[in-house]
Order: structure tokens, then C-alpha cells, then sequence
């Protein structure tokens, strides 16, 4: 089956083989999404591309390699996310930040974010690299530290799991993206048992 | 490696072939969670309980039998509780009702429900055997309709997957299930804007 030409094509530059990796990535994304990562092989990737395996091995050696760079910016992000709502001051400022940020971070990871959030075979990679506490952990304690535990802990997962999934969620896809960023952050807000904060960010 | 006797098999009556069955069900259910559905395959099922494949084909014919077979229970007591929930007269008194019984059914269910949530394999087979529309659809309309869309839709969603995933996940393993019961239902109300009830359940 012929492939569209992907939005990680369309920005390559004239180098090939760096067009070839992007749309290797491009591709197992959508793959993963469809199948789960366990339920996609090399050779799916290598036959929607019209390519050869040793093609797609020539780019990722292995298949973590393949796997760790799809994830790396969302990881990379979440990192900095993390870092900048820790520096807040209090519980409520550090959870509105970390709800914010992850709003807009699944927002412009959607695909991914559906996977990160489910799939079993991403999470173990996650773990084994020990970005589990940066990426799992850390958002937790943030979001969850406006209320004790065990409740605060429960509030975060559900919000946490909650929002990933339904940003990823195919049935919702009529809604435009701004819609959906804001929508999610109510709600977010509301799980979290969090105020709105005094003035509006936007005032349409 | 060995299985530890599991609770499926330690409630079977002295019928050999309904013991196996069951058997074969409970280790299906661990290895999908560990692995995916698409990451697991028959021989490693049999492997797990130490018996052939034609032993487990003589059980569920096809990996679509096992699958169904699973899943079962829990989609008859989804359909129920859609009914149930759809009765009441009030859009408030229709999401506290599914609410609360969606809670219970992912607690009756856990390692079920964390699968269900999240695995394509599982979500494209009910999709095809039509059962979407009564598992998805109607309980998100049901949870969505005390808000106007999209609003109602997108709380309805994280609410539904946020819970599905919590009560599924294994880093929350250290609370009792009551306790994690009571707190799924207040993170739920307040995600979907429901007051609480006026007669509290407990008094404790």
C-alpha cells in the first residue's frame, strides 16, 4: 500500500538518508498505534516504506535504538516540564504547571502519547532506561501534591492516564486541537480538585 | 518456570477439561498483560501451564474463541449496567449510577480492565464482534451527559480511561481495594462535575 507523503517527510532536508529515518520513525508510529509495538515487525516497517530490512537496520542498529528515538523529544520535554513546575513555590502552582505542560506535550505528541500510555512494550523500554521516574513518577508527585496521598496519588494517575488517552483517542479527532487543549485542562482541573487560576490566559 | 496455583484454579470443580479451561484462561490474561495480546502466542500460553497446543486448541479453537471467551463476563456485566444506568430519569442520576457501577465492574476486573483499556488487539476484536457501541459508546454518553458537548465528552473519556487504567495499575498495588474503590468514585464525580450524594453511603 502506498504511503502518504508524511509531515516528518515534507521537513526533511535534502540529505536521503536523513528523509529515510524520519519516515522509518513516521511509519513505526503509525504501526505501533495500529498493531501495538509487540504486534509490529521490522519487516512491516521495511514493507509499507517499500524498502528492505537491512535498509531500515542501516538507520537503527537494534530495535530499542528505534524504539528510544521515537520517544526521546517527548521524554526530553517531559524532563524540562518537570524540572520548570518543581521550581514553583507551592503544591497548587507546581500541579497547575505540570497539568498545563502535559496538556500541551500530549497534545503535540498525540500518536505517541496514546502509545506511551498504553502500550506495555514502550513501558518496559521506559523502565529499563530509567526514565520511568522522570516520566511516570515525578509528574505523579507533582500533580497529585495539592492533595494527601493515597487521594492525591489516585487524582494524578486518573488525570495522568486519563488525559494521555484521550488526547491520543481517535474518536474524538472532529475536535480542533485548541478546543481540545482547553477542554482537557478543565477537566484536568477538575480531577485534581484544582481552581481556576485568577485571569484568564486568553480573554476571547 | 513454574505457575503458582492460581485463584481460577483453585475454585474448579473435579472436571479435569473445566479446570484446564480456566487455567488456560487465568495464565492468557497474565501473559497478555506482561506482554500485549499481540506480544503473546499460543505456544507460550501452553509453555506457561506445561501442556501442547492441540491441548489448548482443544479448549478455544481459535485465538479469537479465547479471546471472546475472556472477555465475556465482563462485557454481560457492561451491558447490564448500561441498561441499569440508562433507567434513571435524570442525566445526573444516569453518570452517578454509571459511575459508580463502572467503578466496581474495573475493580471486579482489574488486570481485565487495564488490558481492555489499552490494547489495540482486544479493542479492534470488540469492535468487530459489536460490542463498541454498548462498552464505549453508551457509557461515555451516559458518564458525558450531566455536561454539554464536547465538554461532556471529553470528561466522559478521561474519566473512563483514567479509571480503567488506575484501578489496572500495578504501582497502585499497595492500596486496598475498597479504599482505592471510594477514591475512583470521588476523583470520578469530581472529574465529571457530579455533586456528591446527599446520604452518604458510609458513615465511617
Amino acid at each position: 500500500m502506498a504511503t502518504a507523503p508524511s509531515r516528518a517527510a515534507s521537513r526533511t532536508d535534502n540529505h536521503a538518508g536523513e528523509g529515510t529515518r524520519e519516515r522509518i520513525l513516521d511509519v513505526a508510529l503509525r504501526l505501533f498505534a495500529e498493531h501495538s509495538v509487540a504486534g509490529t515487525s521490522l519487516q512491516m516497517i521495511a514493507d509499507e516504506l517499500g524498502i528492505t530490512k537491512a535498509a531500515v537496520y542501516h538507520h537503527f542498529h537494534t530495535w530499542e535504538e528505534l524504539l528510544s528515538t521515537l520517544v526521546e523529544p517527548a521524554v526530553e520535554e517531559m524532563r524540562a516540564l518537570v524540572d520548570a513546575a518543581a521550581a514553583h513555590r507551592t503544591p497548587h502552582g507546581r500541579a497547575e504547571h505540570m497539568l498545563t505542560g502535559f496538556v500541551d506535550l500530549t497534545m503535540r505528541h498525540r500518536r505517541l502519547s496514546a502509545i506511551l500510555s498504553s502500550d506495555q512494550a514502550i513501558a518496559r523500554l521506559l523502565k529499563a532506561q530509567a526514565h520511568y521516574e522522570e516520566l511516570v513518577e515525578r509528574p505523579l508527585a507533582l500533580l497529585g501534591g495539592a492533595l494527601p496521598d493515597p487521594a492525591g496519588r489516585i487524582n494524578a494517575t486518573v488525570a495522568l492516564s486519563g488525559i494521555a488517552s484521550t488526547a491520543g483517542n481517535d474518536l474524538l479527532g472532529d475536535l480542533d486541537d485548541d478546543t481540545m487543549r482547553k477542554l482537557l485542562i478543565q477537566t484536568g482541573r477538575r480531577t485534581l480538585g484544582l481552581r481556576p487560576p485568577r485571569t484568564p490566559r486568553t480573554t476571547s
